[in-house]
């Protein structure tokens, strides 16, 4: 899998809210299928589509113990998928600065605005 | 839309090279549909159905101008991805340092390690 790929199967698995709270589940420590299961109603067979899919984008690993193979978080590709976010940051960032500037002026009281010296010139 | 669903929709949109590359694309300036469909070999319909899906999610928003309908990038929902992948920062930079730890040790010549005091005195 090239980078690309990688990001792909990672933003998939992050679009559905199942996946991430699993996801969750598993940053608080390893757990069984059957462990990870018990929050949702769910059959067997979608939590393993669901498991499939957080595997395939690396997101969790299954451990060695045979009996249990106990799931674990794999953070590394969050790690990418991060960074490529962060390109966008500067945008947001000016974004909610306009905003909570917006905001100020709407919440200044409305007293009448004096006009700059040059423009009454201007306007003579 | 609630927070999961729009999660849901951001990282749907994200998971796709053409919808990153259309993104990356208007990070630079707003585009019309023509522009954005320019550097891929793409049908019109499926140039359309990528921006439906960037729409939806709300990462792109269509202007006013009633001809050229251009687009513009909006980024507030790549900053609510962002803030969901940085509850796991710790777990990826821990997972980094003990790497890096790792590299550092392979990396060290290989000579016998001197057993500490307290170790020895329990060998006893």
């Amino acid at each position: 899998m090239n980078t690309a790929e990688r990001l792909d199967a990672v933003f998939l698995a992050l679009a559905d809210p199942t996946r991430r709270a699993m996801l969750a589940r598993l940053a608080t420590g390893e757990a069984s299928v059957t462990e990870l299961a018990r929050p949702f109603d769910m059959s067997q067979p979608a939590v393993s589509k669901h498991l499939k899919v957080l595997e395939r984008a690396g997101l969790i690993v299954a451990g060695r113990d045979a009996q249990r193979r106990p799931r674990r978080i794999e953070p590394k590709p969050l790690a990418e998928a991060s960074a490529w976010l962060e390109r966008y940051r500067d945008m947001w960032e000016e974004s909610f600065q306009r905003l909570d500037g917006l905001l100020e002026k709407l919440q200044r009281p409305a007293v009448p605005e004096r006009r700059p010296r040059s423009r009454r010139k201007a306007d003579r």
